[in-house]
């Protein structure tokens, strides 16, 4: 991505479809202040002394965490998830989550991990910092497809490895902005059963999307196949870097005894951050307590902000590049019901060259998909983020988009009928 | 460390010198808020608006941190370690920078980390975390000494195995207490210079401890062989959880360009943690300003506090084991100038059988320095911990130690006789 950040460095007044922030708005640093005393309240509220109250803002707190109750309720309001306390682990970000499971759930060298691809960067550099073998499951238009999960999970079989665990974000993935159907999430978890194999759920997205959401995977997890992995940085706010991990899985410990994943979790924790800062989770049980523990509730002004821009994008899309003109030079997109990206579909090789005209030339920046590809993939597509803009920066931006889309499609268009006189 | 925690929750009335925790009586809630007002105020001051003031605390940030300039300038004013801000990473905890610096520097399965010993288990645990073998070179009463390190290093490579750096707690040692002289110091990086060694140097109790200060191994660096760790659990508040690393090797990129250490750390950050807690390093940030950039300035009132602490405790053992007693039955202890721990040395087993007999007959617990060995050793030893007792506590505490300790001394005693009468 260094090339992405020299760019945005170079082009400074060019509109940027690359980052995947929230968006600023919503932000008031008063409302930081009023978190923590919110959260130093209800801790007084509940009986705690003035020095307990210290001691749990101040000290080391224990390595699971200090909010994992309130943490446990939200999940059971905003999701029907319901998990003990005790299954949950916080951690610093939702990174820190993946790091953490990878490292307990891999430990032959034979294990590999697949991803749906195009897939999310973190999860790969956490496999890679772990070295641990990552394989792709291509997503096709509308997601991933069960049957080519299936196809990887046996293929991988026949050659000695053991696919141990299935990483997906079912709603408006990053980077596709695809949601996978309620039938795909069955067929996902029978799967999962029949194959021995894991799915880890990162779902940062479904709280700040508009319009009814489909059920988590972890909502319908009757065997305890899926580990969830949460995410407050878009919910709550990036700058608290507080994440969790939901693992309910019964594992045997070292000295034979039962216990839970959650516990093993927190055990590798204690080896790299040993506690998530408690000064952050305050920051984000403050903001959980501010709409009586509905983390939904909290959101659901960004989650409307989110939905008008992610239309204002569709539409300033729809009018630009009218149908007609897509048809014909082979430009397309998908349409998220949520979420902060969607894909663009192009005919010519959307690489680091393209960007660089796009960027020097019509000031417009996105990221090509082929980041986003463990292996090959995604040459033709781009990933445009419209989390951090305003609506006129969004008009903006795909006017500009628009020009240099028209003059790489023209261009594109030319060489294939040199190419195609060539061949036939 | 599980058998402890159990212990310590099943005598909840023992005074317990286990915990390595700083006191709390420095600290007040409403400090906290003050420390992040006094670094928005400082940003603002520092010409950014107030959109720039909420991005800084609520946005993601650059992987290597915010607060970088700040912590360089309290390295040159505390510490006179003169170092770029660019070659520092602010991480989670002094333990992430261990975890980055490990896996950063540990390439081979040949490399091999030496720790002197006894040793903190965060770094054995990092590195059990990575698989990185641990070498470990014993303390003499007095400290490591360089004769030995060189000892192992030749060891090492004579096994075919590369001593890759060397872990060192220079002042008041986590767990033994002791510190190294000037001389150690100079040996130390004359022999990391003639072995291509690194050092990394962790010193996370210097600043909160009394009387003058030997110069911290990076200060003496000229040959860039030092890794600094820091850590503001002890001079700002553990609930932050904000270290950082000092890595300013030169070293050549993957592209073959030339950069820092830190970057390489940065980058490795980005697939552990992204950023470290904007929030935590804000109020971090505020208490670094509250004494014009001086942690030393910020922490004279705990370091004078700290070294009554350690005063009272030298003296009641003092008071309690008279030099005869001591002699008679083989119980001594080192005389740390500061720090938070000093070793005790027993003429019995000091294991956990041992720590539960002190804890239910006597009322007092510590922890068996066998657990701070990363291989054998350490059974006759204890760790003392007096950083979190008040002065009446500590009274009380070794009042119930000494009782302990005659009960187990005298029995030793007569088990020793018994024995020399069956072996003479």
């Amino acid at each position: 991505m260094n090339f992405l950040n020299e760019v945005t460095e170079r082009f400074p007044d060019a509109v940027s479809f690359a980052p995947g922030r929230p968006y600023e708005g919503f932000f008031d640093t008063e409302d930081l202040f009023a978190h923590l005393r919110r959260y130093v309240d209800h801790l007084a509220a509940g009986g705690a002394s003035r020095d307990a109250v210290r001691t749990a803002l101040y000290q080391y707190g224990p390595t699971a965490g200090r909010i994992r109750e309130l943490i446990a309720r939200s999940l059971h309001t905003d999701e029907g998830i319901d998990v003990p306390p005790e299954s949950i682990v916080v951690t610093v970000g939702a990174q820190e989550a993946m790091l953490l499971t990878l490292r307990a759930l891999f430990a032959e060298p034979s294990d590999v991990l697949l991803v749906v691809s195009p897939c999310y960067v973190g999860i790969t550099g956490a496999a890679r910092l772990l070295d641990i073998p990552v394989v792709p499951v291509e997503e096709r238009a509308e997601g991933v497809a069960c049957a080519d999960v299936e196809a990887a999970v046996l293929a991988q079989r026949a050659r000695g490895r053991r696919p141990r665990a299935l990483y997906v974000v079912p709603d408006h993935s990053n980077p596709s902005g695809n949601t996978l159907s309620r039938h795909t999430r069955e067929e996902l978890l029978d799967l999962a059963a029949r194959h021995d194999l894991l799915i880890l759920e990162d779902s940062p997205y479904r709280l700040v999307s508009p319009g009814p959401r489909l059920p988590a995977l972890k909502s319908l997890d009757r065997q305890r196949r899926v580990v969830h992995i949460g995410s407050y940085a878009k919910t709550v706010f990036p700058g608290a870097r507080v994440g969790f991990v939901v693992a309910d899985q019964p594992v045997t410990d070292e000295g034979g005894g039962q216990g839970l994943l959650a516990a093993e979790l927190a055990r590798i924790k204690s080896m790299v951050t040993v506690n998530t800062p408690a000064l952050s989770q305050a920051a984000v049980a403050g903001a959980l307590l501010a709409a009586e523990g509905s983390l939904a509730a909290f959101n659901a002004g960004p989650a409307r902000h989110y939905g008008a821009a992610l239309r204002a994008l569709l539409d300033a899309l729809e009018r630009r590049l009218p149908k007609e003109w897509r048809t014909a030079h082979g430009v397309s997109w998908n349409r998220p019901t949520g979420g902060f990206f969607l894909t663009l579909r192009v005919p010519f090789t959307a690489d680091d060259a393209a960007l660089l005209r796009s960027a020097g030339e019509h000031g417009v920046i996105w990221t090509p998909m082929a980041h986003f590809h463990p292996e090959s993939g995604g040459e033709h597509a781009i990933r445009l983020s419209f989390s951090s803009l305003g609506p006129e920066e969004i008009e903006d931006g795909v006017d500009r988009l628009a020009g240099f889309l028209r003059v790489e499609a023209d261009r594109s268009l030319a060489d294939t009928s040199r190419t195609a006189g060539y061949a036939s």
